[in-house]
């Protein structure tokens, strides 16, 4: 209650040492997904053991697949933990092609996306993307306060490093309180937190560009067996405007992930879609 | 009725020949103009008599006119006759300038026009411009299904294509059946789509880019005779305003249907006062 | 009242002078402002006794500050005074970065700002800037009638030259008429819009462009004394912001305006929190 307190803070200053986790798993290239949580005070659980879970269940998913990308895990105390991340790493950061800073991902609000400094990176792309279908979610330009995505987009960097969380840090009135415990955090918040990273990295694995190897005219896809042999509606008509959408929009520009947003049709219809037209030798991946 | 009906299809496979016809009117310059109707049912009558009719008045209508571009007719089966036409005309099909598919267009419902797989082709912007003063008129964006626009499009031609119809294929009750026919097709419908279509062509014909010969501040209008003498209201107001908006944005890159886009004068007020201010050698066609 | 009147115009055509007023002063570089107003019917109040006013007081004001750029005053007839100004000073125009003609500033409408004919000046996105905290303001797009901004604008000088009135020409009913008098000028919007063209003026002598020279992560802002020592709310809270913004995008392409735009924090603010990190050697101006 509102009431004068006495509060004893007993610190010093002395030489220590720094401790982070690092994780990585190589993929078939040594192009990389950063996925960075903060550690700093793991004992708030939505700020930011949910993070830390979410993070750890994903390098335990991934480590299960053969992947195009590689990923990198970070577990850092917030601020100086990725500032001493990218001083050590400098070499490193030209392999990073996207990167989220997870954060809040337990309790029961819509999932928020704060884009990278640029803007426009594939991940600020991917997210608003796949964000779209997820009811009150909301998207948010970048802003140089929040969590370790002020360090890995400083001018000196400007990586391509988006936040994904639900509420964001000072908008709910546990932030930061004890009140931020086991039972703000709800199972199915994270399983929902989960499930959407999932999709972020089925989309980056599969998000190739393709070029139609049958460019003038469309290419007769039922006597391939790739169309329905009589007319009518169909369950599969997703299937068959994406196979139409593919060729139409494979000219080298176009990746999987325009020819959905353009299309409307979900990503992985396009994906299995793309993959069938390669399998008939009318597309070829760039 | 909704019943179980019996259907004999009595068709075959041989060899046999794909007839089309096409139609050329030489302009004075070798630059096309492309108008193709599908030939494939023409006992439907809005889908595809209508687009048949209005092609062929255009075409008669050309013909006793001098124009600056070539206007190329083509009365094909849809999809195989613009494949097989595509086929055996590569060579020209780098002088066409725009294109029109010719469908639907003896209903009562508002014009609809569908953009061009480019988007931003000169014919997409003609068209946008001219519709967007036909009540309840839509514009909608290239997708890969419809009529011969499909194969116009594709991506190894790419062509500026786009396609005027009404009500778009699939949309009303009568497509496809026996109800689409001569009661279903209205003259005055009929009538409206060929004056838009005119109004297509002269915007075509007319929309040149032109020099502003004296554009260091504005030349004196009254002495050239080009200019009301006393101030007030007049009927002239649009024309006078036009010769200022020309003569302004006559830089080169602007061409008169830039203009009248960005003046909200009517492209036909604007074409006679670049030929006022041609005449008293104030501009100068690029 | 509406009645026929007898009207006798007492004039001739001999040979003459023009007279118009031109005043300069001096900056640290020879990139010029302009600030144009037409004299030739001062006995009509707001249109333009209103601009002439507010010019000379702007002159009056900058004679006494040392400024970064110089500054241009011309006082001129309508038309033929802009035509022979820049007639006679041709060699001079590349030196104008910023231009605004002054008119119609002594009514108690919104402020309206015309934008040049490049529609995307620096002066243009200075004056939406400003305005957009202005009630009821308007911004219009360019178009080739109203004052002298037609011949500044005129294409083959399409200097970045704005014009900056409240109720426009020809759109109140005392326009040109015996009731713009002393009554229809109010002091309190005269002063107002002096106000406001000292923001655009601060705005442009302030307007650099910087480089963060500590750009791979945050740096350590408190230690340099530019931070509060303790958290929670503050009065400062938009200053500290304004220390991330802008280390966050002085990337040599955004001006402190572009930071001001994107953040939504106030100029003044801006301005102030850059020259402190300038002092603390975490800036440097381009």
């Amino acid at each position: 209650k509102d009431d004068n307190y006495h509060i004893k803070i007993d610190s010093e200053i002395r030489p220590g040492a720094l401790t982070y986790g690092e994780f990585f798993i190589q993929g078939k290239t040594k192009e990389e997904v950063l996925i960075s949580c903060h550690i700093c005070h793991p004992s708030l659980c939505n700020d930011n053991l949910s993070g830390i879970i979410i993070a750890t269940f994903i390098a335990g998913f991934l480590q299960t697949l053969k992947t195009r990308f590689s990923y990198r895990f970070l577990f850092i105390p917030g601020t100086i933990g990725s500032i001493a991340w990218l001083s050590r790493n400098e070499n490193k950061l030209q392999n990073i092609k996207y990167g989220l800073v997870l954060t809040l991902l337990g309790d029961t609000s819509p999932f928020h996306y704060k884009k990278s400094r640029r803007g426009n990176a594939e991940i600020d792309k991917i997210m608003e993307f796949l964000l779209r279908n997820e009811s009150n979610s909301q998207i948010r330009e970048f802003s140089p306060y929040g969590y370790d995505e002020r360090q890995f987009c400083s001018p000196g960097f400007n990586l391509p490093v988006g936040r994904f969380s639900r509420k964001p840090h000072g908008e709910f009135p546990e932030y930061h309180t004890s009140a931020d415990n086991l039972d703000f955090v709800k199972p199915v918040s994270l399983g929902e937190s989960f499930r959407l990273l999932l999709k972020v990295i089925m989309l980056i694995e599969n998000n190739l560009k393709y070029i139609n190897l049958n460019p003038k005219g469309e290419p007769q896809l039922g006597k391939r067996g790739l169309y329905r042999q009589i007319g009518g509606e169909s369950r599969q008509k997703d299937y068959e405007m994406a196979l139409l959408w593919i060729l139409s929009f494979s000219d080298g520009d176009n990746s999987l992930l325009d020819i959905a947003i353009r299309s409307g049709i979900d990503f992985s219809v396009i994906s299995d879609a793309a993959q069938k037209l390669q399998h008939s030798s009318l597309l070829s991946a760039c």
